[in-house]
C-alpha cells in the first residue's frame, strides 16, 4: 500500500495553500507542456491518475470529454473534488495506484500529475495502463524528476564563490527516499530517468516525447525567485502512444 | 567544425594512456550493456562514428559483419587504427560528423561511443543516421551523460558531514562546456537526455532502451575507487531502431 500523505491532516492543509491547490491548472508552470502534448478532448474516454481536487478532470469535461475516471487514494483529495457541481461525465473512485484494476482498451487517453513518484510498482501499473488504452491512445504524464528525487539532502547547496548547485547523490540507488514537505516523513520513490522510460517501452509504449521539465525563459523573467530552477529539472514529463512498434 | 582536440599532441598522448585505449572495449566497463543492445554482427553493413582506435569496428569484423564503415574527425587517431592488420572488409574514412555525408539506406547497424557529446549539430547527425540505415536498422550510442556534462564545475564536491556530491547546476542552459581533460580548453556540447531523445524521435526513430549508466555493483565491489559512480550517471546509452511507430 503506498503511503496517503495527503489524508494526513497537517499535510493536507499545507498542500491545499500551493498555487495549483487553489487556482489550478493555469497555476501550475508544467501545465502548458502537457496540455500540448494532450489530443482534442472531444468525444474522448479520460482517465486521470492521481486526480487529486479534480482539476484536470473538470478541464477535460469543459473541452468536451465524454467520459472521465479520476482515481485518487486520497478521500481528502476526492471529497474536496466532489464538491465541485456533479457532472454525470465524471466519476470520481478511491484507489492506491499500486495495486489498481483497470478496465480493458477502455480510454483514449491516460493522464498522471505528479503522482508516480509516490508509486512502487510502476511496471505493473504502465502494463495496467496499456491494456486500458484502445490503440493509438495517448499516455501523458508528469512526475518529480529523478535528478530532484534523489539526493539524500534534497535542498541548494551555497558555494562561497559560484552559487547555488543541486547536491546530487545515490541517482543511481533507487529505492524510496523520506523527506519532510508540509509535514515529516513523506515517502517518495526514487527511480532514474531510464527506469521510467525502459518501464514504458517494456509495456509495449512507443516513446513521443520527453521533458526534463523547468521553467522557461519566459517563466524566469516573471518569476525571479525561481533563477535557480535552471540548475536542475524540478519535473520529468513523458508523453506515449500505445501503438505498433516496428 | 568540431573542436579536433585528439588531434592536439598532449590531449592525444594522455587519451592513448587510458584503459580502454590500450586493451579496447573489454577494458570500458559500459561496453557489455552496448553489446547487449546490438544484433548478431554476422553479414551486417556497419556505420562507427567516431571510430577512434577502430576497436569497434575490428570487433565487428571478427564477429562477421561484411563491411565496416569507420569514421573519425582525428588524423591521429585513424592513424593508429590503421596501424592493425588491414581487413579488405575495414574502411575507414576522416569526416567531421557535424557535417557528414552518409550513403542512403545502407546500413544494418550504426554505432558511436563517447563522440556525440563534443557535435553541435545532433538533429542533423540522427536525421542522417537515419536516411542512412536501412528499414528496422539499429542505432545504438554512448554519449557523456548530461548530468555529466552540465555543471560550471565538474569534479566531487565534499561535504564535511555527508560524503561527496555533484554539484548540479546550469543542466537547463544547453550549450558548450570547456573544460581540462588531458588538455586545457576540450570543449563539449552539454544538452539534456530529453533533447538527445526528442531529437531521435524527431528523427524517426523508436527508442528501444534508454540507460542512464553507471557501474554496476559487482563492478564497483571489483573497483572500489569507483564507489562515488553511483551518485550520478557518468554516460547515457540509448538504442533505437529505423522502425515504423504507429
Amino acid at each position: 500500500m503506498t503511503q496517503n500523505i495527503y489524508d494526513e491532516q497537517a499535510f493536507f492543509a499545507g498542500y491545499s495553500t500551493l498555487p495549483r491547490s487553489v487556482a489550478g491548472l493555469d497555476a501550475a508552470p508544467e501545465w502548458p507542456v502537457l496540455r500540448a502534448k494532450l489530443p482534442q478532448m472531444a468525444g474522448l474516454h479520460v482517465l486521470d491518475l492521481g486526480c487529486g481536487f479534480g482539476w484536470f478532470c473538470r478541464w477535460a469535461c469543459e473541452q468536451g470529454a465524454a467520459h472521465v475516471d479520476g482515481l485518487d487514494v486520497s478521500h481528502n483529495m476526492l471529497a474536496r473534488a466532489r464538491e465541485s457541481p456533479a457532472d454525470t461525465r465524471l466519476h470520481y473512485r478511491q484507489a492506491d495506484l499500486d495495486c489498481v484494476v483497470l478496465p480493458t482498451a477502455r480510454y483514449d487517453v491516460a493522464y498522471s500529475s505528479l503522482t508516480l513518484h509516490y508509486l512502487k510498482n510502476l511496471d505493473q501499473l504502465f502494463a495496467s495502463v496499456y491494456a486500458a488504452l484502445k490503440p493509438g491512445g495517448y499516455f501523458v504524464f508528469s512526475a518529480e524528476h529523478p535528478i530532484f528525487t534523489a539526493p539524500s539532502s534534497p535542498g541548494w547547496l551555497t558555494r562561497a564563490d559560484a552559487g547555488n548547485v543541486w547536491p546530487l547523490d545515490n541517482y543511481l540507488r533507487e529505492g524510496p527516499r523520506t523527506t519532510d514537505w508540509f509535514a515529516p516523513g513523506v515517502i517518495k520513490q526514487h527511480r532514474t530517468v531510464s527506469t521510467y522510460l525502459n518501464s514504458l517501452i517494456k509495456a509495449g509504449f512507443v516513446l513521443t516525447y520527453i521533458d526534463d521539465w523547468g521553467p522557461n525563459v519566459e517563466q524566469i523573467a516573471e518569476h525571479p525567485e525561481w533563477a535557480d530552477e535552471q540548475h536542475r529539472p524540478a519535473f520529468l514529463i513523458v508523453a506515449a502512444r500505445k501503438g505498433t512498434a516496428l
